[in-house]
């Protein structure tokens, strides 16, 4: 029985918080609930109609992912649901193919949730969480923010009331022109206003005059998207905003989620796979992030392939309750965890208020203005737009820059889905590229000292006879042949050469290109009559190298540090030439 | 003038040699070239052939490349024209577009040679002849054993005339059940007995007891194969092999080889154009093997992007004079070299011979039975196919290992180009998986020493105040986060920590997302009260380091030495504590 615990306990996280579970946490984690609930109703609506799906749909995405992430989860405050940058994706995948809102549309988008939760359910369970390793932060930087411009964008065809596109930069321009003369004003008015009162409400709230009068008004900021959002839907009811033309969002059904397994159509399936895979590895690196954070805090042990499992596990029950992607959304887990959220459980019962919500509630949002739900949407992600980065990865590192750069221009001229495997790809060809151009020097003994210094640089006692070269990379079948060059170059340089010591104290590895290279420089320099030795090789290098041939050919010898080689090979260079040589 | 004379040096390297010719060099060259073109005759006729020509292309190939390859090239020595490898692709390439031999085929193979030239010469010229780097070792060495394996069963059909198909493995044992009760025994005995003459004979001649008789049979074993044409046509023509059915070479023209520029069809050249990029790469790899060698022995400078620009221009005169795509070849070179060549001049020798044989003695070759020159390419390509390697390199490293597997299964049960392809593509892949995965250990001080060890593998001193940690690899995308995850699970652990020391004695690079992942660290660390050090950092990786966030709220030191971190933060550990504490 004593060992049944343990293994339960790695199946089912929840295990660890629900034995401890008490009134007191119970408190808090009702409070946070209620205040995540407030953000997550008109964030959920937003970024359905983001996904191009009705708006209810935002709602059934917060209600099974979030109680299953609460037990299979290893994050107390990770609050999951419908994400901006998934919804995006999500509608960037589903857009070429079908007519946005269209039943077909709303059943591949359950597909799409379904095809995410088991991709990332058998990623977990295989263990390939490190795939995740595969995007750079830059490049999901560049992405992020690349993308947070065109969901911005994208909300402006509801502020002007007219089908602006805006799969890409270029398309939205165009379709400006073309339908600029369309342009609905009212709606326009009331989307400005509603952006300005988001933008200055808050900052209004948050100074020191009136933080002074009332208090601490931080509930109240949080709340002021569900308090614009209430107040538009009296202004269109009494004001008959409907007559002026404005659209809202209409009709919602009210009740639970309805549970059923997307047709699964495998011809779909295959379509949709590079989509799902974009959108399962983004919505682990959003949830890993945030986990890493808690998990960090709270100095517990994290396991990133479980974390893969919960969200897997999260998808799949998106796809069967009428819903689409979802992961861990940081600005609602920052504020779960600010307004004190406990345990898990605060995730549970902001889903059951949730449900409260769907079955008796939905009526409130149908004359909710469309420009409104809008305005929330670009000021909360327009924040995210920022060059500043770009900037400093440039000033940091070229290829580094060059990536995001790649990754912006493939996201905003092409679409989301390409630009980020082209970020990704270049990623890899930077780092390749940087690989195959290693840092190689001749190095010379720093007089008086034991070290050895790039002879270009630095003051620096070398021998004719000798020649002492130092890579900084591991010596892999990308630089062999760079190593080789600089290699014969130098040699043909030398014309009193007898011995070349290489420096091995950065190469931890040598793989079978570069070792191959260097049996070859042996037996060529053997032919020379010069020898070939080896210096500060590290262990696990030594290890591989003792049953290859070059040990065994092997003109030279391999010195434990590089000044024993220089001691022994060219004493004549110290001054102390004839006292030590004697020895 | 004085400037003019390095000028004209970089851009024709054959003035190095050309001003200090001499008779006496001339006499080694000429018997050089001899022996030359008693291998490249049969061995021409063979490869062209295998690449699905005429026999006359192969001596057109021998002949323009050879003398602008001594005018551009660095090698005195490198024996330029047809080579089986690149004959072999040159079959992959084409045989899937048009019927083999007819005259769409023969010109889209000139076209193809000038494609190669263009692409060579440009990578030259843009001096991007590191690109070769992207080949590993093992993938080359796997690609010619799996394609040797491939000509050897391609030339079958030869040797039973009938008409097997051999673009795989699969397809060969397929078409063997479909013909083999169509075989032709005549030709089968007589292709068994050349090779039995082929295989058996040179070793008969190099036998002691004949060797001591007629003393050094060098030569004689290097003409076997002319030897054995030889015969072989007599035969022909005086037992009258063709009316048992026996196929010949046929009526081959005589003359220069007919200048012409080939067609430039754009739809072509984009179909043409992954067969000739690959065909470029593999023949760049194998021509700047051969001249890496020779520029070491000689200890002259080598420029890989020289060799490129040569290679491109003899491909470029090899499309404008009815031939295919050539490279250097191995086994040629090392008989040129053996033979006593002295210059270039060895080359343009050979190449003249050629033209004699093209002009007046291509009649000899109507009679040769096309079983004997199937014979020739058999045994001499059987010699390549060897398991061993694939065996050492698995023994080697298991990443190399796979590679060679996956690119040797890729050629021979797909085809050949999409092998390759498959291999290059495995071996990024491997490396990146790898530098995905890095050893990190948490260290500890050996006694006595100022070493630090793993604390799993040796007996160390620590303190429960201080964790070390050492990552062997650079810090970067791809394993940052399992850096990340490593450090929270060891902080986790330690429930007294005050302080991290991160070694970075194996780090020559910190690229933008390991550094955002080292200021995370940072950040959640300093919330817990743990300072973050950094020991043992080197100069180029502290000077990008120098302008960051993480200098900026680097929460504690950087040590120039780990046992320095050591001594200051955990003086506890040390027996002499209460002395050098006090200090």
């Amino acid at each position: 029985m004593s060992n049944s615990k343990p293994k339960l306990l790695s199946l089912l996280p929840a295990w660890a918080w629900l034995s401890h579970y008490s009134p007191v946490k119970f408190k808090s984690d009702v409070l946070a609930s209620l205040i995540v609930v407030a953000m997550l109703v008109p964030q959920g609506m937003a970024y359905a109609m983001l996904a191009g799906l009705p708006p209810i749909m935002g709602l059934y995405a917060s209600i099974l992912p979030m109680i299953l992430y609460a037990l299979f989860g290893s994050s107390s405050t990770l609050s999951i649901g419908p994400v901006a940058i998934i919804s995006m994706m999500t509608f960037a995948t589903l857009n070429p193919l079908f007519e946005v809102g269209s039943p077909v549309y709303i059943e591949a988008a359950t597909l799409l949730a379904l095809m995410v939760g088991i991709i990332s359910l058998l990623l977990g369970l295989c263990r390939f969480g490190f795939l995740i390793q595969l995007i750079s932060h830059p490049v999901i930087n560049s992405f992020i923010i690349a993308s947070a411009l065109l969901i911005a964008i994208g909300q402006f065809k509801f502020l002007v009331n007219v089908p602006l596109k805006a799969d890409n930069l270029q398309e939205f321009f165009l379709s400006i022109l073309e339908y600029i003369h369309l342009m609905h004003w009212p709606s326009l008015v009331l989307g400005l206003v509603s952006i300005a009162l988001l933008v200055y409400l808050p900052k209004i709230l948050k100074s020191q005059a009136v933080q002074s009068r009332v208090g601490s008004t931080d509930y109240v900021v949080r709340s002021v998207p569900l308090i614009l959002v209430a107040l538009g839907i009296i202004a269109a009811v009494y004001l008959n905003l409907q007559a002026e033309g404005i659209k809202t969002v209409g009709a919602i059904p009210s009740g639970f989620p309805p549970l059923s397994f997307p047709h699964w159509n495998w011809e779909l399936v295959m379509t949709l796979l590079p989509g799902a895979t974009m959108i399962a590895m983004i919505s682990f690196v959003e949830s890993l992030s945030i986990a890493q954070a808690t998990a960090l805090q709270q100095r517990s042990q994290l396991n990133s392939n479980q974390e893969l499992i919960a969200l897997g596990i999260a998808n799949i029950s998106a796809g069967i309750s009428s819903a689409f992607p979802v992961t861990g959304s940081l600005s609602r887990t920052v504020v779960n965890a600010d307004a004190g959220a406990r345990t898990p459980m605060a995730g549970v019962l902001s889903s059951l208020l949730i449900i409260v919500v769907s079955l008796f509630f939905t009526g409130f949002f149908e004359d909710l203005p469309l420009t409104i739900l809008a305005a929330t949407i670009i000021v909360s992600i327009w924040r995210l737009v920022d060059f500043q980065p770009f900037m400093d990865a440039w000033r940091y590192s070229r290829a580094d820059g060059i990536a995001m750069w790649v990754t912006f221009f493939g996201v905003v001229f092409i679409d989301i889905t390409t630009g980020l495997i082209i970020g990704i790809i270049s990623t890899f060809a930077l780092m390749l590229w940087r690989i195959s151009r290693p840092h190689i020097a001749v190095v010379g003994l720093l007089e008086g000292t034991q070290h050895f210094r790039n002879v270009q640089r630095h003051q620096v006692l070398t021998s004719d006879r000798v020649l002492s070269l130092r890579i900084d990379e591991n010596l892999t079948f990308l630089n062999a042949n760079a190593f080789k060059g600089f290699l014969i170059n130098a040699v043909s340089d030398k014309q009193h050469l007898e011995h070349v010591i290489i420096n091995c104290s950065s190469i931890s590895g040598i793989d079978l290109s570069a070792l191959e290279m260097l049996e070859d420089i042996n037996t060529e320099l053997s032919k020379l009559k010069i020898r070939l030795h080896l210096a500060e090789v590290k262990g696990p290098v030594m290890d591989k190298l003792q049953n290859s041939k070059l040990m065994k050919h092997l003109s030279g010898h391999i010195y434990l540090t590089h000044y024993q080689a220089i001691r022994e090979l060219s004493p004549e260079i110290f001054s102390d030439y004839s006292k030590d040589y004697s020895i």
